[in-house]
């Protein structure tokens, strides 16, 4: 089938650090906003890891990620507390030194009454040297960015600030339209009809996704390419096959 | 600090497979339940991994990760449409051929009215030869184990009861006790004390997480270890040092 990430040139790798995704504990959601803005941006989201807050495992896949795609994003441990270990840990995948950043401390005085900005609320200052900050409108602590690496907060909604604040720096590749269609079939009566219209249009990639929606089944078909003329051309033909068997496209 | 991984021997990954978890389109909420159940099994989850549905890095990340982690769970790619191919990139993976396995078309036979059986189905039977059946108690489809590889479906519901049916094939470690205490002070105000209690208590995991909740600031404090004596004493200790912060311990 034609995959989403052939149909683009520039790539991406999410890494979330935290035991408490891993543990359950906490539901991520960062990830599938990254995934909708990078779908957006033109940038082919490739993979996603999720790894504990250990320095060797941050070090280890910041490095092994950073070299096979174009821009790593990597959300949580950047706070104040003692398991907020992501900005030394990617200090030493650089090999760079952390430095307190004057234009860092800068930001946080302006967010503190004055007197609060405790010694512990100075360690979010401390970031690689000759990094570019990243900007939080939401609580002032910055990200930053080495090369590219785009290092965000864990929290959804800083992480999300500061990701739209850091679009502008990255380049994407060709637009992915997409469009769906749901119908009360099942998979089983789709998958020949599907499988013959996917042959032929190699440059639309058709996703199958079965639900179960108010006691109701059926699938939702996700049609996604570069060239808007195909996904419509192939929606009409999915569903003139719709009819065919006897189901109905469905809201 | 201690984490987590530390604390036991079993260790397990999470591969989960699907263009539309990379893509934001769905919400990925298998990773949360299996992470819980591990944790209540005594097993380490101390990965996940998202990828596309593509054969090569299926093949690559399998292979990869059942060498590294006790256990390996794969969601994801098992039905029976065009862009289901876990099953075969899988057997790949092991160097295996696909069959059409006897037990499976049992099942399936038993979860259809005779004569909807059709070949689209009876694709969902195929699986690397010598592969041990996961029972689908919800739609039929099995999932199978090969080695400490376990391949799931996608769908939670579905996902959630294969999981269910496979835990007394696991074995696990040492059993981990979690107590939470949250306060109404500030992770800056925390800090200093929290790492203090962190260097005495190196058996105990103490993660620290902010939240907003119904426009109050806070932090999550969550205790792990395999020591109950021991996250009590802390438990103690914190509740003091709190306290000594002129905060308060919130529900």
């Amino acid at each position: 089938m034609a995959s989403v990430d052939t149909l683009k040139d520039i790539s991406a790798c999410v890494i979330i650090i935290g035991n408490e995704i891993l543990s359950g504990r906490t539901q991520d959601v960062n990830l599938a906003y990254i995934g909708k803005r990078c779908d957006e941006l033109g940038i082919a989201l490739l993979e996603s890891r999720v790894i504990p807050d250990l320095e060797e495992r941050i070090i280890d896949t910041v490095n092994e990620c950073r070299r096979h795609f174009s821009y790593v994003f990597t959300t949580g441990g950047i706070g104040p507390t003692h398991d907020d270990i992501t900005s030394a840990a990617i200090a030493l995948a650089f090999d760079r030194k952390i430095v307190r950043s004057e234009e860092a401390i800068a930001v946080l005085d302006s967010y503190y009454e004055p007197g609060m900005l405790t010694e512990a609320r100075l360690k979010m200052a401390d970031v690689p040297e000759n990094s570019i900050l990243i900007d939080n409108p939401v609580s002032g602590a910055p990200g930053f960015q080495l090369e590219n690496v785009f290092v965000l907060a864990g929290i959804p909604m800083i992480m999300q600030a500061m990701f739209d604040g850091i679009t502008d720096r990255l380049t994407g590749g060709a637009l992915i339209i997409t469009a769906n269609i749901a119908t009360n079939l099942g998979e089983s009566a789709l998958a020949e009809g599907l499988a013959k219209l996917q042959d032929n249009y190699g440059d639309v990639s058709i996703g199958s996704y079965p639900y179960f929606k108010k006691g109701k089944l059926g699938v939702n078909l996700v049609l996604r390419s570069t060239d808007v003329s195909r996904v419509d051309a192939l929606k009409l033909e999915l569903k003139s096959m719709i009819k065919s068997l006897d189901g109905d496209v469905v809201d």
